[in-house]
C-alpha cells in the first residue's frame, strides 16, 4: 500500500445543487454505471436539453404509462397478453422457459424460434433467498395444464444457479405429461479450443454426438 | 478471420414494441453505454417500475426545469448566477479557467480551491472544427475586465487540444494586466516511476524543482 493514495473521486458530489445530484444518483444506479458515469451522463444530458434530456424523458414516461408485464408470460410489451401470446402464426406447441425478459429479447433476436414463452423472473438461489415461490412456477403449471403444450425448452443459464433451476422445473413438469427439453451447452459458434475453459471444453466432450 | 462468427448481439431489437425500443435507443445514447448496455438498462428500469423508474423521470424532469447554465461562469446550477458566482466567501481575485462543468466539478471535490471558475465550454481542435468564436472566450475578456481579478489559473487538460488552448488563452488575456498561471504537470499521487508512461515522466523531469 502507498501512503500517497490518491483521493477518492467515487463521491457524489457535484456543484449542480440537489436536482444534479439526485439525477447522477439515479443515473449512478442503472446496471454497469457507477458514480462517475452517472455524473458523465448528467453533464451530457444537461448540456443536451432538447436533443437528449427530453427526448430521454419522454421515452422513459411513455415506457411507464404504456409497457407492462404480459400476465400470461411475463414478457414486457405495450399490449396485454403480449405480441407474440397473441401471434397466432407462433406455435402453440412449443413453450420456451426462460429466467429473465433480456434472454426472451436474446432469443427473439435470433429469429430461429417460432413457440411461445413463459419468463420465470429469475432462478432459484439459496444464498440471495429465492425459493421456487419466488418465481412464476404457479402459472407456468397452469399454462402447461391448459394449453396445448407438447415441449417445453428449457433455456436457463449455463451457471450453477440456471441449472438448479432447470432440474426443479423438469421435477415439477414430469407429471404434466409434456416432453421436456433443454439448450444445448457446447462450445460457441466461431469459439476456438485453445481459449476455452476448462468446464465448457469437459462438457462439450461429454456432451458428444455422432456425426 | 473464422467463417463461423457469431451473429451480432448489438441490434436494438426487443420483443418490447417501439416503446422498450425508444427507451433502449436513448439509454444507449449516453456516454459509455450502447446497445447491449441500453438494453439492459431499459430491463432494470421497466421491470423496477415505481423503485427507479419513476424517480429517474422525476429527477430529469426536475433537472430540465430547474437547472441551467450560469450566464456568468458557464456552470450548470438552479439558480443563475451559479451558487459559486454568489458565493461572498470565495475570493473574487482568483478565476480557474476550465475546459468543461465536469472538471469544474472534479476540483471542487477537492475542496481546496477557493476561488471562482470559468468553464470554456471545451477546446481548439482544428480536427473537430472547434474555433475561438466556439469557446466561452469573450465573456472571459469582459469578466477579467469587469472584476477584480489578480490571478488566472489555466486548469486545462494535459493534453495536445488542451495546452494549445491554454496558450491561446494566455495570449489573449497577456495585456490585462493579471498573472497567467497553470497546473502544475508531473507524477500524479501514487504514482511509481515503473508503470508511468514516457511523456509524463519526461515533463516530470523537465519540470524538477528545488527541494
Amino acid at each position: 500500500m502507498n501512503s500517497l493514495s490518491a483521493p477518492s473521486n467515487d463521491s457524489l458530489k457535484t456543484s449542480g445543487g440537489s436536482e444534479v445530484e439526485e439525477l447522477v444518483r439515479r443515473l449512478g444506479r442503472l446496471p454497469g454505471l457507477g458514480p462517475r458515469s452517472g455524473r458523465r451522463g448528467a453533464l451530457y444530458l444537461l448540456t443536451r436539453r432538447e436533443e437528449a434530456l427530453q427526448p430521454l424523458i419522454q421515452a422513459l414516461q411513455n415506457a411507464y404509462e404504456n409497457v407492462s408485464e404480459c400476465t400470461s408470460c411475463g414478457n414486457l410489451d405495450t399490449i396485454n397478453p403480449c405480441k407474440i401470446c397473441q401471434d397466432d402464426r407462433r406455435q402453440k406447441s412449443l413453450l420456451c422457459i426462460v429466467e429473465t425478459v433480456a434472454d426472451l429479447w436474446a432469443i427473439e433476436r435470433t429469429r430461429g424460434y417460432k413457440g411461445r414463452y413463459h419468463v420465470l423472473g429469475g432462478h432459484l438461489s439459496a444464498l440471495d433467498g429465492v425459493g421456487p415461490e419466488d418465481l412464476n412456477l404457479q402459472s407456468l403449471k397452469t399454462r402447461v395444464e391448459a394449453e396445448p403444450i407438447e415441449e417445453v425448452i428449457l433455456a436457463l443459464n449455463a451457471t450453477v444457479e440456471g441449472q438448479t433451476t432447470a432440474y426443479y422445473v423438469a421435477d415439477q413438469l414430469k407429471d404434466f405429461g409434456v416432453k421436456i427439453t433443454a439448450v444445448a451447452h457446447g462450445i460457441p459458434l466461431g469459439g476456438e479450443l485453445d481459449y476455452l475453459d476448462d468446464g465448457t471444453l469437459t462438457m462439450a466432450m461429454s456432451s458428444r454426438k455422432d456425426l
